[in-house]
């Protein structure tokens, strides 16, 4: 489907000729139109899935929003929550049909495959029409996922007030497709475990989002069980009950993909291994070494023996172990804040080092290739963090996916040298930044990546600063992280939302539907609505503002 | 009762010579002396009251700690959780009662009584001793508030593994008395709404905090139903369910009362009072006139105006008839942030001053006159933010409390007056730092008070620099604070906890059992121990460190 663009008053609407409220959308689609028409929704609203051979999990999709049509009780951000719009809604015409169908080439296909393809072949793009009669509106895409995503626009179009579901701004086109093809969030469960549901919570309000980058274990914990190693979550995880079996990660992948979410995960090596000792201790070099500080960015120290070729296998195993049972195209292998001084006096690294007349940039080569290429076996794509490309001279297949974290200055480096990126940096992305400093005896340490990232400093994050126009296909997109060392689940949800929502607009919708380029003051009512609509869905991300502010948009703007 | 000072082995005790995690109170007793038997609580243990006349409120404080004790199961944050301490517990004595007791002098009131008495005539003090072979604990004080202290301490001795509800340092022997006799916790209700079950929850954690600060009002709501002034909250809350009404505020403070806490209500004015305009529009000078960065720190703008005659009597009749319905000896006006150009050209104001011939100061010291004499009227002492001491010129009750909030650095300047101080400095205390800027339009807008502080950055507090000995008397204590421009219900527990204990220890404590200073290596392993139970109780403090560091104390400190 090649998506007709519609143009005309939208540059209006989107910009200025609305009153504050009635269109909140989030991210903003591609085009639209909207007119000025009240519609309410009728008590016999019904989803009409006009698709042969619908799929399982495209009728969930329906029951969920049918479910959100009818329980956001989502009263519009004015003053008085819309009791003013009620004149408006008497004598209004009665939406009781969106007809969901699929384009006549399209076949219906599960959400959770369409979910998986790789980047650039999944079709995420939608058409959605209200019209102002009352008469059905439809929803059309190339695939079930696009019909995924025009559902979760269609739950966000409408308010309630006093019984009534409506919208003010009949008739609505939409058509949509992402900037990005790669538009993620990032999670740490190795640092502090979440249960499985604060997962399922999180992939609830991933709307848009549609990467689940799960960094599953790391130095302190080993909290997956693998099949083939069994060892590894018995010793490494927090306990028996801090564990993600096999039927849990199995569990999240499909509930992720019911949601047009890849979860891709990571098991970070060579570095961030150290609690593997505590199953394989000849494997880990400097493990628990102290001081830490001189081993390791935090403790406990503790990297693997890449260069011992028992270790090149064991985890080239481990890996296509735990990737062959996961859907994804893509794997990452990590490759982050390897510290060189943990293997300067590893009697068994300098051993076969000395005696195979190795370097340990070598040894970490062909750690590479081997563990890759056992990934590539099994139809995965590496992903790696940007110090493999930047920090040492290794030989990466260019298909290799790499993510940029350290600074949102290292994107051109790496582009440069002809890879694929990841936006991740942690002067716009990291969620954990801000905080203050989280080791002992250290009352005055500040957080290293400070100052805490706003959603509107994350907003202004610019995918291709730096980067020459022939460069620009290199970018797939970016994701919001959180890494745990002072996060679980008491406080994932406020420290998550919704901040993650502002790179799933700079990725989805990359620009306004004017064109105009992304912009704070026009971004914040809409999230603001996000924000309150996540309330009613049972979340608990922060208060961006006092709610006076909500409820008057661009009041408590700086220069207002 | 003058309690005897147990010293002894206690200093090695809380110093190095028991093994992590065995002894964790938050805060730290006075003195305490600990053996290293183990001691099993029995499962038909009971709390023996023994004293005559026992308020209801002491017999819910029982039914409170029988349920800590019972449904706790906080397993030692050691690796393994006590795994390695069922071999001691085999042959363990069993406790079986605890005899609470008053000294012979004393007489059994109301520990919501008790609790409201002014600063310097309650008595939070007790002695609790667990004895080694199982016979009876004892607990006795001055009063029903001390008790209230003992058990919350006893709660707090005691682990659980498999079944088994334990100590292994028995006998214990705990003498304890507060070194400051404020110990606050202060709470923003107006910038955004927490619901009252929020509040009791947090009442329920502030275990040795004993006073709730309630700002409960500010210029962006107005949440306070008012006997004499409803429409106060009809038009100044932000919605009808978003209102504390007389029998909820009434609930809440007999709550807290119940539990030791004294709730210290905050009417603050003249300034962050623009939502009063929404009911008495003629009261309000700048109403929300733009750009409000110049007549207000914050939007919306819009003050009392205080040179008012009008404006003076509704204040002075609406704090009264506030203040007269509360047991607190206490109740704070505010007076911060007073903005002088919000008068300027504001007509009403200034055809006063210049009708009668007065200052803007002199209205001020009018007003405050006047507001504070009906409030000592009706039995209370006021209390104000430093900035009627330090930038105005006005005449104060010697009586009335100062807040030093701005930096500690302005403590001194406040005491030189003569004035009472609580400690309440943004440069330590105030939890909202670090969560970056708020108001729209400016996405690279930091928090005004970064860095976040930190609970270890808030430990270092020193209640008495820069004091000279003869002052030190004048420091009442100090709280911590939560302004709600970026929090609310969502985000409450893990902004508040545990770093919000920080201060209760300082002002409790004020040092180690040894008499040597507070330090933050000493300290972290029993706020963990603090933070983990608080979890187990069903609170959502954050963590502080991966668990990891919380089961091996110190490891993760900077040096280690």
């Amino acid at each position: 489907m090649a998506p007709s663009r519609y143009v005309g008053i939208l540059a209006l609407v989107a910009g200025c000729l609305l009153p504050p409220g009635v269109l909140a959308l989030w991210p903003i689609p591609t085009t639209l139109e909207t007119g000025t028409t009240a519609l309410t929704v009728s008590s016999f609203f019904y989803f009409d899935v006009q698709v042969e051979g619908a799929p399982e999990d495209l009728y969930e999709a329906v029951a969920q929003a049918q479910y959100y049509l009818a329980n956001d009780k989502f009263g519009r951000l004015v003053v008085g929550r819309g009791a003013n719009d009620t004149t408006a809604l008497v004598s209004a015409p009665t939406l009781s049909t969106l007809t969901l169908s699929l384009t006549s080439s399209a076949t219906a296909e599960p959400i959770a495959s369409e979910a998986v393809k790789p980047l650039g072949t999944r079709s995420e793009e939608y058409a959605l029409t209200i019209p102002a009669d009352g008469s059905a509106a439809t929803l059309t895409a190339n695939s079930t996922l696009g019909l995924y995503r025009g559902l979760t626009t269609f739950n966000q179009l409408f308010y309630y007030y006093a019984g009534v579901t409506y919208t003010l701004i009949a008739p609505i086109a939409i058509t949509d497709t992402p900037a990005y093809p790669f538009r993620g969030f990032a999670l740490d469960t190795a640092r502090n475990y979440y249960p499985v549901s604060d997962i399922l919570r999180t992939l609830d309000a991933m709307s848009w989002i549609n990467t689940f980058h799960w960094h599953i274990t790391d130095s302190q914990s080993f909290p997956l069980e693998v099949a083939q190693y069994p060892g590894l979550a018995i010793n490494g995880a927090y306990s028996p009950q801090e564990v993600y079996t096999a039927s849990d990660v199995q569990y999240i992948v499909q509930y992720a993909g019911a949601r047009g979410i890849d979860v891709l995960m990571e098991i970070d090596t060579p570095g961030h291994t150290s609690i593997i000792a505590a199953t394989y201790p000849d494997y880990i070099a400097c493990f628990d070494e102290t001081p830490w500080a001189t081993y390791a960015n935090e403790p406990p120290a503790g990297q693997l023996r890449f260069a011992l070729p028992e270790v090149v296998n064991f985890t080239a195993s481990l890996l296509a172990d735990v990737a062959k049972n996961l859907p994804s195209s893509y794997f990452s292998t990590g490759g982050d804040e390897l510290n060189t001084e943990c293997y300067t006096n590893d009697y068994p690294t300098q051993l076969q080092l000395n005696s195979t007349g190795t370097t340990l940039n070598d040894a970490l080569n062909t750690f590479t290739e081997v563990t890759h290429a056992a990934l590539i076996a099994e139809g995965k794509t590496p992903i790696v963090w940007e110090e493999m490309v930047l920090d040492w001279n290794i030989t990466l297949s260019n298909e290799t996916i790499v993510m940029v974290w350290i600074s949102s200055a290292d994107a051109a480096a790496v582009v440069e040298k002809g890879f694929r990126i990841v936006q991740a940096p942690s002067n716009y992305f990291y969620l954990d930044c801000g905080a203050g400093g989280w080791v002992g005896a250290d009352p005055s340490g500040d957080s290293w990546c400070d100052p805490f990232k706003t959603w509107s400093e994350a907003y202004t994050f610019d995918p291709l600063a730096n980067l020459t126009e022939a460069q620009y296909e290199l970018v797939l997109g970016g994701e919001q992280l959180l890494w745990s060392e002072q996060s679980g689940p008491q406080n994932l949800d406020p420290i998550v939302w919704p901040r993650a929502a502002s790179s799933a607009e700079i990725f989805w919708s990359g620009q306004q539907p004017t064109g105009a380029p992304l912009n704070v003051t026009e971004a914040l009512p809409r999230l603001q609505d996000l924000r309150y609509r996540m309330v009613q869905r049972g979340l608990k991300p922060i208060h961006l503002q006092p709610y006076w502010c909500a409820l008057r948009p661009d009041a408590c703007d700086l220069t207002a």
